[in-house]
């Protein structure tokens, strides 16, 4: 999506360890237009799929996945990282390795807010090693909802999680795919 | 706000412990189309404050402000609740203890996203003691920029938080304010 490479040109930060830094528009400070866009592209990339349920992952999925969800016209449903009281104990829950933070983690889902009826669209901010979709795939097939597919704003294709899901037959629409980046030069996208 | 009592009538479910569990369509799966009405509510109630910034924290605030932001046509920040190696050093930081875990946490916003022109309006979900709420006070004082009031969806009326940050003088809106509930009689709200 030529909106959003121009923005990760414009915006974006590489920095050492594999890190793109797009904090100024999508995971710190969030620029709801360009959501707006996004949606859109993915409303059309998922035309007809019959989609009734956005799902995402706290806490950088949550506001992309609430517009998106407007867009569809359907709810949307964050999966937990950790179980508070909050939580009915009748939960769906898997267990996720985070590249960012080096540490494993429960993610849960409410079985309430995952039904065997629902078709489900996964919505994320990055992909890397594809942990975190991985994870909530789980929470998907654990609730025996239909997987219409995922919608990844940035994959950094140089990373296994994009040819792992893909290899899985799910269905990938990754809006911006990072070909490789480096700090002096900047990114490069797929073609 | 009538629409949002209403629900909280109907989907509410009141737990020991003080707890309101309203995850079916606030705070776990998200119902954007209340989420659009309570912005435009917060709209009507801050009309002409020249807000440019929601600002809110994360998690279940998120979805809440991004919502309120596409009202109000400008972008939303969540403050973040620990350090992770995507944020820049050049962070404004606080402490917040938490009701809901019982623990204390760090909570951060980078610099280049809370400035000293902005003014903003801060969106949660809840407010009970007003510990989240009084963090992210710090956070807009910290930065120098101008709180125009805060929007708050459930406001426990019979806990001190509302209170407290009122005789600071911020301009609080809640658009439901409980004032009494057992997990017998349900919920009774302030009148």
């Amino acid at each position: 999506m030529q909106l959003l490479e121009e923005r990760i040109r414009k915006d974006g930060i590489v920095k050492e360890g594999n890190v793109l830094k797009v904090d100024n528009f999508l995971n710190h400070q969030m620029d709801i237009k360009l959501f707006e866009e996004m949606a859109k592209e993915w409303k059309r990339l998922f035309a007809g799929c019959g989609v009734n349920k956005i799902f995402t992952i706290e806490a950088s999925g949550i506001g992309i996945a609430c517009i998106v969800a407007q867009e569809f016209g359907c709810p949307a449903v964050f999966a937990k990282k950790t179980k508070t009281k909050n939580i009915a104990s009748d939960v769906y829950k898997t267990k996720v390795e985070s590249f960012t933070h080096g540490t494993v983690y429960d993610v849960i889902v409410s079985k309430e807010y995952l039904l065997p009826s629902d078709r489900v669209l996964i919505i994320d901010d990055f992909l890397a090693n594809g942990a975190a979709l991985l994870g909530l795939i789980d929470l998907v097939n654990a609730a025996g909802a239909t997987l219409v597919g995922a919608g990844i704003a940035i994959e950094k294709a140089f990373q296994p999680g994009g040819d792992l899901i893909r290899s899985k037959g799910v269905h990938l629409e990754s809006l911006a795919r990072v070909k490789s980046m480096t700090v002096e030069g900047g990114v490069e996208f797929c073609r």
